[in-house]
Formats: structure tokens, sequence, C-alpha cells
């Protein structure tokens, strides 16, 4: 068995033995398989595919190249939520405390933002004094003690997926069905978690462009972790327009503690309800999603979901002052306004484009070593389905400096499509897979 | 511009402009680009493909990275025959002077073997003191003197062929014709040819298994060379059965003085033949291929052919003693028959065992670091089309040991496709291009 083989097999369509993924995936990470021949195998992987199986193997052979924490002296169901990524999404931050409110343990394990979206991370430690590197150990008191703990992944988790994603990431091998799949549950199950729910974000923010694209990987992901032992349901929704009204680290964090106040924008409660009631589900606290809902509507408005969200912060060396006290969260030095140049309905905001206008101001990554500034972002005034006349304020540009606010002026103002009337309504979550 | 950028866009099925190819090869060469990424991007061209016009900048990018060999002092048509590869393709030896012989220049640049295929300097090699490693001014020198030589390529020539090819044999994307078009032509170009044979290789032992993957490629490098200003025409040729009866270095040069005597199999015969006419044809010595024709038959019949082969023996360094006694070629220490187990008429003997046999036994190499052994190989006793009854002689293995003779033994048999009737016969060249 060689490198050559395994590779010319996948690019002439074959499906590939356990042992010929082992080979290349164990390969790799003990640097015995080169990496220019780990990218030509996953660019064959992107044009071939693997099936069913092969997934399975993959997953599996991921998860086992690192350590699998042990969550048993945590009693109750272990459920995560996972989100494909998009432009604006805070959910993490909404979620996990209501979920945890209503009885759910919630050890998560989040990533950073490459490219257009954020990562959920790198908004926690926009709080003044929060750490999200905790051993294992520590993890599971934070669960045990709060409910919830909100970490980055340990490097002797799913060692392999590291690896292999930093070369997807350099190699436009990065929005490959099987390999997401691989990448996803390989880590999430080396967490020790009993069940994931999973958030798929199709449109023009999302990496599936298309519902189709993003429906075929729901259901792979759903039928792996069941095939792995994980529970597993997705919630397919919409990542058209950013998610709520703010786009960068400090602003999303602001935006979600008034959301767990009850006085956030409609898309992220009903989201983030959706998602909190299907945690509550996989874990049996209810038997079906009716209950589950009050249960998470109950969770949040009751005041619950921000209690544990500030328990949360102190618990991990935060501020919980930020919580009562927004203006306690980093600053941007210049606000500057942009406002439109014509009468009409907004009918739609490019997610693409404010992710990437937000990145440039300095929010997010173009690489892995880039430092990000905690202060800046975009704050949408005026968002879909609002009336605005020439002159009213569409966004305001959180910078560094008025000439980087400058820079992003025209790229955010374009973001803003216009009709003629207002637009169809059209609901956050397209669509519930079980 | 970046690489990211450009493989992106061909894995998503875009054409490259000029600019981003030239971005990832003359990057590629400089190690701006990284191999891995390198690697990706042959992968995505494997499965998108090029179109012509790709297909003419990248082959342009990749003659411009080196030197072009200043052919101009010699007066006349300088003309190149090239094969894409097969076993026992000993052809070169012999087409090379016919076509010298006739009067045509032939300045030839050749490789070395890899995989089950050999390469002409390894079998020239085999000839004491013959050396390939002459500078371009020695080169000139050479084939004004004698009418043609055959050296190795220099690494000035066109390097970034050189690079990339190494890739390319290791992440499993050779066979893919834009990128073997690029290949073939910018080392020619490079050489200052003024016309240039293609004797494109189909069936079992060659790179391309069908008959219309051969003649796409070859009409592709025929369009593509016009494009660049060579003129080129291409003759499909079968390769099942190895070529002639033997599979060996200095059993090949044996057999290719043979045929230059006259006595060589028909095949080996019939495909020169056709392919120096192509030669004379396109170097303006004759007008049409019949007299082109008569005039290559007369060059092998009247001896000269021969009286050339030795004095590009000697000009080469090498010793002109082995036309008249291929004795003093290395022998082999061991030979061993290989006799049949049954009764029959051979049907077909297959190329690609045949070729991976000969390797094993030290031929050929299977990484470019390989030693390979002159001596060894195997000579075909009873060809394609011959009636053997149980215990006649099907081969004879030439080997260093009779270890190793053993070992070839089964594979060697194997090779040997029995019926029950003589098999049809059809003829060696399949089509001609121009």
């Amino acid at each position: 068995m060689t490198a050559y083989e395994i590779i010319h097999s996948k690019r002439s369509g074959a499906a590939l033995s356990r042992d010929e993924i082992a080979f290349m995936v164990d390969g790799y990470l003990a640097g015995e398989v080169a990496d220019y021949q780990m990218a030509a195998f996953l660019m064959a992987v992107y044009f071939r595919g693997m099936s069913d199986r092969e997934t399975e193997d993959l997953t599996r052979i991921m998860l086992a190249s690192g350590i699998v924490l042990d969550l048993s002296r945590l009693e109750g169901a272990k459920v995560d939520k996972h989100s494909t990524g998009g432009v604006g999404d805070k959910l993490s931050l909404v979620v996990a405390p209501v979920a945890a409110a209503a009885g759910v343990l919630v050890p998560m394990i989040s990533g950073r933002g490459l490219g257009h979206t954020g990562g959920t991370l790198d908004k926690l430690e926009s709080i003044p004094g929060m750490r999200t590197d905790f051993a294992p150990d520590a993890f599971v008191r934070l669960v045990e003690e709060v409910g919830m703990a909100i970490v980055g992944q340990s490097p002797e988790m799913a060692p392999a997926d590291r690896k292999m994603y930093a070369l997807r990431d350099v190699t436009a091998t990065v929005e490959c069905a099987p390999l997401i799949v691989g990448s996803i549950l390989s880590k999430k199950l080396a967490a020790g978690l009993d069940a994931l729910v999973l958030d798929v974000k199709v449109g023009r923010g999302a990496f599936m462009k298309q519902v189709e694209e993003g429906r075929t990987l729901a259901r792979l992901l759903i039928s792996t972790a069941s095939r792995l032992g994980l529970r597993a349901s997705a919630v397919l929704t919409k990542m058209e327009s950013p998610i709520g009204r703010t786009v960068g680290n400090a602003l999303e964090v602001a935006e979600s503690i008034d959301a767990l106040r009850g006085s956030g924008p409609d898309d992220v409660r009903e989201t983030s309800l959706e998602l909190a009631s299907r945690m509550i589900v996989l874990a049996g606290v209810e038997p079906s999603i009716e209950p589950a809902r009050r249960r998470s509507e109950a969770a949040l408005d009751s005041g619950d979901a921000l209690q544990v969200f500030s328990q949360f912060v102190e618990a991990q060396g935060g501020d919980p002052r930020v919580v009562d006290d927004p203006g306690r969260l980093p600053q941007a030095a210049v606000t500057e306004d942009v406002v439109s140049d014509r009468d009409g309905w907004i009918v739609g905001i490019d997610a693409l484009e404010i992710g990437l206008a937000s990145t440039a101001l300095g929010a997010g990554r173009t690489t892995v070593g880039d430092e990000i500034d905690p202060s800046v972002g975009i704050v949408i005034s005026s968002p879909t389905g609002s009336e605005v006349a020439s002159g009213d304020r569409l966004a305001v540009i959180h910078a560094e400096t008025s000439g980087r606010a400058e820079q992003a002026r025209d790229r955010v103002a374009a973001a803003f499509r216009f009709g003629g009337a207002p637009p169809a309504s059209s609901p956050c979550v397209i669509d519930v897979l079980e």
C-alpha cells in the first residue's frame, strides 16, 4: 500500500478500504505521507466523494487520532450545538445559556473565525478577562458547576483533523461534504457528547449556497453521527442577511446579552429558541418539541438564561459586570454612519459582503496568524424589511480609525439591496431534520 | 491573485487566464507556491481539464521557464520523434538513424525510464562508454557531425516541467492530456526543433488505455504544437504486447542493431519505418509519404542507417564494436527459460505485466533514485501468433541471480494469453493524424 496507489484509486472513483483511509490520515499526522500527497488526495475526494461507509471510517480514524474526553462523572445528557458558520452568528452565546437553564448539560467546544465568518471564541474573548483555554479536567468542572462551558479544542483532540483542516484551508478543499462531516464529528465525538444539534446554514453568507446542498450535508451528518453512536438533529437555517443586527466581536456579545434579556432582534430569538428546544429534546429533558419549546421560552423569559450566562462568564474568568453594563466591553475609537442615497425598501443585505467588510475592519482573520480587534464591526440600522428615505442611516461602522471606516463604507453600502415594495417575509428556519 | 483563488477557480471549472497559470507555474518554480498547493491544483486540472487556449498558455509558460537551444547554425530541418512510452520501446534507436541516413537532422532529447516503461537514455547507456550528458554546444556539434544525437534534457531547459513532472509522478496526476501536452511540448520547443513526430501509444502497456483517449491526446498535441509554431504529426500505435521481442536495456540495444541490419521483428521494422517516413515528410526532404517511405526503406536496407548508428555511438563515447559484436554489451549472469504448461496459440502478451516484471528484475526504476541493471530483462520466445505445445519455451528471463529469475517466472508466464486459434492479425499503426 502506498500513498500514490490510494490517491490513484480515489482519483479513479474507487471506494477506499478503512485501511487505505487510515494509511493516508495516520500517515499524514505522523509525517509519513507528504503534504502534497494529502493535498492531491483531498482534491480527488472533493471530485469523487466518499460513500457513507468511507465517511464513517474517515470520522472514526480522525477521532482515534487523539484523546476522547471522559464526561461520565457529569450526570445527565451532554448536548452541544454546532453551526457550519455564518455572518453575525452569535447564537451559541444565547443557545447555550438557554439550554443550560432548561436543564441540559452543555459542554461546548468552539472554534475561531477564519475568512468572512466569525468564531465564538473570538467573540467571548472580547469580554475582559474571559478565558477559553481550559484543560479537559477544568472543562468538566466548569460544566458541572455552571451547566455549560465554552472552550477551545485541545490540541490532543482529533489532531488529524487539525492538521488536515489547515491544509484544506489553503488548497480549496474545504467545501466537501464527507470532509466536513469527518471534521465536525471527529471533534464533537472527541468531546464525549451524548447528542448534537447541528445548525446548517445555507445562503450567500454560508459555505453552502444552496438549500439542497445544505440538506444533503445535514443528512450525512445525522446518519454518520448515528452510525457512531451520537444522537443528532439538524436545523437548516437561512444565511442570506447577517444574523441579528451586529457583526463584530464585542458588538455581538452586547447583542447576545440583549437577546438574553428578551430584547434582541426577532431572528436571533427565534433561531436560538429553535436550537435550544432541539437540544432539550435530544437530552431527553422533554419528550417532544412542543414542551421543549415552552421550556426554552421560559428559561429565556424568566431571566434564568441570563443568570446562567453571567455565572458562565464569571466561571471562565470574565468580568460579569458586562451583563449589566455592556459599556465595559471594548469600544471602537471611531463610529461612522453609512447613509442611504435613495428611497425604498431594504429587501436584502448581502451577508458575505458585510462579513468581508467586517473582516477588513479587523474583526476577523484572513490568515490563521492574524490579530483581531474585538471592538470593531458593523451595526445594521435598517434591517431587511425597513423602509428608508435618502439620507436615512443604513448602518454604523465601528472602526479603529476614520480612514479604515472610510475604506469599508462603499462595501457596506453596496451590501444593501433595495426594492420598490417590502420583501415577502420568510422564516429563519428552513427545515428540521432528525 | 493568490494560489488559493486560482485552485478554487479551476476546481469550480473556470478557464484560467494566462496570468493565473503563470502565477502557479512560475511561483512553483520559484518556491513561492507551495508544493501542496500545486498538487491540489494539478488534481483540479485532472478533473476539470483545460481549454485549448489554457493548454497553449501553460506550454508557453513552461517553455519560458528555461533556455531555448539555438540550432540555427544547423542547415536543414531539425526533426525529433517523441513516444508517449511503451514496453520494449526501443524505436528511437532505429528511427533516428534511419531518418538521419535519409537526410533529416535529428537532435533527439530523451528521458529515463520510470514505472513499467523504459527510457532511451538508460538503453543507450548499456553500451560501454556511451554518454548522454552533453552541454548544448556539444549537442549541436554532434548533430552537425553525425546527423543525429540522443542526449538527456539539460536542467536549464523547461525547468518548470521538470519540477512539475516530479510532483505529478507522486500525486497520481500524470494521466492528464493538457498536462502531458505542456510537458512534452515545452521540452521539445526548448530543444529548438522545426518539427516533431509523435508516437502516441495506446493499450494495456501504455498510459492511454483507449484508442479514443490516444486520439484526443494526439489531436491536442498537434493543434497546440501548431499554435506554437512547431509542425507536428502523430502516429497512433498499438501497445498491447511488448514491442519486438526484448524488454531490458542491453537486450533492446541488441535487438535495435538487429533491426538496423534488416533482421529484427516485423513490428519494430514496420513502426520504425512509419515514424521515420513521417519525419522525412515533416522535414521537407520528400513531399509526401510514399517517396518518404521508399527513402526510409532504402536507408535501412542499404545499411546506411546502421552506419549512422555506429558513428553516433562512437561520437557519444560508446564502443562502436557492439554493432558487429553485441556480445560486448552487458550480459546477465543467469538466464532461465519460462515454459508453457499447455498447448495453444499465443493470442496476446500483457505488456504491462512484462514491463513490471522487467522493472522488478532491475531493468527499470520504481523511484527516481533507483539504480538500474543494464543486463537484465526478458526475451519473448513465443510472440503473439505463435502456436505452442506444453513444454515449449515462452520466454527467457535474464537476471542477476537465479533467485530473482525465479521471482519473475510466474508473472512472466501469466502475461501470456492463450487461445484455441491464431489471433486475428492487427496492424501496429492504428492511425496517423496530421
